[in-house]
């Protein structure tokens, strides 16, 4: 099943199903009236939904659409909580090393390392990422995420996998320029991490057949930027599961439905072959095999694209597709 | 006005509006479902929940009925955001101290540190803090706090003071036996910061008369620990005023309507005085003039008590009253 957030002026959107090969949706609001509702009793609703999602695609379901990912909002446009992993050990070895830091300090953890994100307003997946300053050294990150139902205090990961209700994909976008400051202070990011992205449709896992397994998808991410391919990196070496990342992040609490949870940087240790997932990987790289960073970040104007294709090369999740643009006070 | 949410079964609870002597209280479910939503659009009700206020000060109030703060959830019982701030140096040089870190860098700094909290399940007021384990050093933080409408980006701190709505009391519960750790990595928090707490009363900031200037509550923060006192240190010292907080926040992203800032762990330069509104901090003290730790972290049964007076002895804000509780999976 597949599930996406349209502009409907409200601020959390309405809620619609989406056919299979995205181009047919219809409307849910007689369920439920958003996805957050949805995510806070996903068993009162899947079974509606999924009735529904059968309807579409048999032809049968009454005002069904054109599905245009243009008008698409985040599946959820704003949540009560984003935490995002870092979970690719490549990724941390050569952003550590280019920084100056001791890698061995994040790839030895026995933790997974994580971050906890503003989720109180989310870009659109396709438009405008609008921030003040270039020089702010704006980057992408393409990431793959999950969508929780209410994941209890103490949830060990051999028992998580039960509460990963959709998955989607990522643009973490960064600002760079503040990384180093606000790692060094240690409380995390502030300045460094805007808004994120989150993909139009974001999909049941058995939506996914065998590419979701062990808690991880193992597909390739296609990232371009200005429309040349960027990286193609495939999700499946992450070094942490995502139940294993709701282990960690349960320990002392719970997390309230409809938590956002993303996998960090996608990463692979063939990284010549398949590229990078976000800008600083591969100035990163540069740093360390060609003795400097040449690879500029974004610009005003520019625009990224992160979309994945299934065995068939049908688009799985739509495009994350946003251009960089100055932000103009109101 | 003074402003609280009590518990009618549904997740964000009922608003009422609160005497200024906290014994009287008026539902406010004619003008707003709940404080969110007033936050949401604080404008349009402001006005009918001041008259409400005057009602309830002059005793016409129909449906009036005795306030018992031990029924109230957090003023906001979840939000789309919470950040909390570190602002007090006299604080950061004794936890750097005692941590073997370079006090030089955060005391330095010509950005107020804050970090990104969880903000999608707050602790009641009055009640039970459920942990898993002592093991996790168990600590509260007494702190100021404000709740804000929505902040556009770029905002400058001459600017902010406006979007400051309500004032109110936070414990940010602490699990130190994780601090170490994660801030060697740098993301911030996750283990060490469980959910957080605020006072059972939030109050417009005319309702402080001049203790509420420059940005910051001059006032001393009782805290006591089963049941003797264990500081009083003054909001006055904050190094950064909260405007100065709104204006480093809102540099690459807007602040949605609820956001909740905090000010850090209150904390004077007079702390043998004043004491301190932390144990940790009482424990960084105990190492830098004693040679060694004493004072232990808190024990399941342990009660913590934070409340706020004004030059009447009269309590402002209700007071944060919490028990420390195994947590029992359910």
């Amino acid at each position: 099943m597949k599930l996406a957030t349209i502009d409907n002026g409200t601020r959390d959107g309405e809620l619609v199903v989406v056919s299979d090969d995205l181009c047919r949706a219809v409307s849910a609001k007689a369920i439920a009236p958003n996805l957050l509702t949805v995510m806070e009793d996903w068993d009162s609703h899947e079974m509606a939904l999924r009735d529904l999602a059968y309807q579409l695609h048999e032809g049968d379901a009454e005002d069904a659409f054109s599905f245009d990912q243009s008008h698409t909002l985040s599946p959820l446009p704003r949540s009560f909580q984003w935490i995002d992993g870092s979970c690719f050990k490549n990724h941390l070895r050569l952003m550590a090393l280019a920084t100056g830091r001791d890698p061995g300090i994040e790839m030895n953890s026995p933790f997974p390392l994580m971050y906890q994100g503003m989720s109180d307003d989310f870009y659109r997946p396709q438009g405008e990422i609008a921030l003040p300053r270039e020089e702010d050294q704006i980057d992408f990150e393409g990431e793959i995420g999950v969508v929780l139902s209410e994941v209890p205090m103490g949830t060990k990961a051999e028992d998580a996998e039960q509460y990963i209700k959709l998955v989607l994909l990522i643009n973490d976008v960064s600002c760079r320029a503040f990384v180093k400051r606000e790692i060094t202070v240690g409380f995390g990011w502030m300045n460094a991490k805007p808004s994120t992205a989150f993909s139009p449709v974001a999909v049941t896992p058995d939506t996914l057949g065998d590419h979701w397994r062990e808690g991880k998808l193992h597909l390739p991410l296609n990232v371009t930027w200005n429309g040349e391919l960027f990286g193609r990196p495939n999700g499946s070496e992450m070094s942490f599961s995502f139940p294993e990342l709701i282990e960690h992040a349960a320990h002392t609490r719970k997390l309230a439905a409809g938590t956002l949870f993303g996998s960090g940087t996608v990463s692979n240790k063939a990284y010549r072959e398949v590229g990078s997932a976000c800008i600083a990987e591969r100035r990163s790289i540069e740093n360390i095999e060609e003795g400097g960073a040449k690879t500029e970040f974004m610009k005003f104007g520019d625009r990224v694209r992160m979309e994945m294709f299934d065995g068939d090369g049908q688009s799985i999740f739509g495009a994350i597709d946003q251009t960089i643009a100055r932000y103009k006070p109101v």
